[in-house]
């Protein structure tokens, strides 16, 4: 059985480290795999773009702990949820929104038992998530971490097209599916147009490119550069969309 | 069997790595956690504080392998222990000074045995401590590994308040111990306090607060925010503390 | 059995853990050990030399997966490989020249099939380079994978002595070989001259120092300093070497 974490604990501190040790403590046999532990601190719309963006690619029955939690201590409920494919463990505050998009319907639960003992007010990640994926990837059924939760938090969808992330190579990925857009002919970024190609090196050395990228999203690249530093963009900004027989930033009024 | 690995080699050179492939070849069965490799650079203190607060969530015989060693070169000893519920290897510096607190008593040995044939002068986490952990870790016992070490160097514990780590977020954890100030009302950091709360969200956001956290140390705060940079606080600051029907910064003196 | 994985990916993305979900999903028994994933973008030469430095270290039959791949999505082959001890797949592309040079002969093939069903332009490290990771990981044949490649990308070798990395303690590693310098007595990078010694601490603290690291080279320290920062060295540099019995800077007319 495989967990998977995702939090924005960062490498420096041995959070991960002792939520691992706790997983262990309850499924000795479990594998770890750490998906990201750099999401920018309790940006939870991060969050739930990376963790949509890998979750899909495990085996049947993985279960994805995520943790990114600004709320912890407060009176946010703590969830452990079921898709068609995966469970899920971590805060109720919309982190598993995108993911459940792809694997629902998705039964969802409200931590209540098979937490640690002794539960401190501020690592929920060690005392309540981690044994409960634990739990969890030792076949303990859903239904007896706790009560049915029936309205989940979940992010509100938005509709403008933007960039929703920037990679490590400076490449603008942005909510625009591929599935919604078959006439895109390019697409603008500030004042810079990039031309929609199969792939980066559709374009000259050092030229602005559009393409369908690995994650069935638009991304916006400079082939050979850096896209994020060439247009100055930051995550958030809109993009406006050309399409075929359309007016630039027209609207599909087909 | 579980094998954790904490050191200041960082991420970007595969000096993990190679430890991973040194200890995995001794041992084939084991289970590899990294606790953290960012300890600053030769900063023994640290790497002290982050094991302690890091090793005892792990199942009981679990090896801590621990390398943040100035001296490797100099005539250091390398070292393998055994407390009451797992082992350490390691320089012997005083790197497993805190852990051992918890763990004790705890029987050194020098290491003599089970390396690799061929040992290199600056890089004994390969072809030292990997090898035995792997060893202790497949079943070698301790006393194999070489003589009785009786005089362990130890970090001189310090009894004057301070900041002794800031995590991710911000937060300023500090050397006071939940069960020494039972009194406790509220800490200051430079000209400001910060009240004793359950946890951060006890005030309001913004605000400072101090609270215990989850290693049960005293922990400074801003509610949503960095304390470290509101503060200007860095690690090694002093801290003062306030007890109930005590003048401020005055000593417990029942 | 393992797989270990060197990327320029960072740690930020995840994309390295989604690799890791495509292998588990085709070898659920597989070992996943990371060596690096911070190689500058799409530096081809410091992904082979750190490549070579780990890979050495790691039991018979393990997979050697790097992906370091300026020339995704063109028409650059991909590859899987057998040496005499390991198996490697990655991008054709020169990447694997250093650690063949110690594990050859070396048989090379063409990435034809066992990748994912649909392949992306431009995530070649989930759809085709970890697919087949797990493939030979799980027993599969090299012959199975594609036809003969007769003439992979090789990296130009380099006779200049120079820098080829700086590590996290600001050591210079350079690409001299000890067994081809047996009379040299110092080495300068440049107005600064290190003299030869067993190990840095072999140097009063503070001093310049050379020394044969742990990989077989040439390396220029600082006992207890930065020597990066205190020479201004960088990666490429030139360094001159002083040989016994030589004018500095001559060369050996043995």
């Amino acid at each position: 059985m495989i967990v998977t974490l995702l939090t924005d604990f960062g490498h420096k501190d041995p959070y991960v480290g002792i939520m691992k040790g706790v997983i262990l403590s309850g499924c000795p046999e479990v594998r770890l795999v750490d998906l990201t532990h750099q999401i920018s601190p309790q940006d939870i719309h991060e969050g739930a773009f990376q963790l949509a963006a890998a979750c899909a690619w495990f085996p049947e029955g993985t279960v994805h702990l995520a943790v990114v939690d600004p709320g912890v201590g407060s009176s946010r409920k703590g969830i452990a949820a079921r898709g068609r494919r995966y469970f899920y463990v971590g805060p109720d505050n919309g982190l598993f929104s995108t993911a459940w998009d792809q694997d629902g319907p998705v039964e969802v639960r409200q931590i209540e038992h098979h937490t640690l003992a002794k539960m401190s007010r501020t690592f929920h990640g060690r005392d309540m998530f981690a044994p409960v994926a634990a739990a969890l990837a030792r076949g303990v059924p859903l239904e007896e971490i706790g009560g049915v939760v029936s309205d989940p938090v979940l992010l509100a969808t938005d509709d403008q097209p933007r960039i929703v992330h920037i990679d490590n190579f400076g490449n603008l990925i942005t909510n625009v599916r591929r599935a919604a857009e078959p006439d895109l002919e390019s697409a603008s970024v500030g004042w810079r147009t990039a031309p929609l190609r199969e792939t980066f090196s559709g374009v000259g050395e050092g030229e602005l490119v559009a393409y369908w990228g690995s994650l069935g999203l638009l991304e916006i690249a400079v082939n050979g550069g850096n896209a994020a530093d060439q247009t100055g963009s930051e995550r958030g900004n809109e993009v406006r969309l050309q399409r075929a027989g359309k007016a630039p930033g027209g609207t599909n009024a087909d």
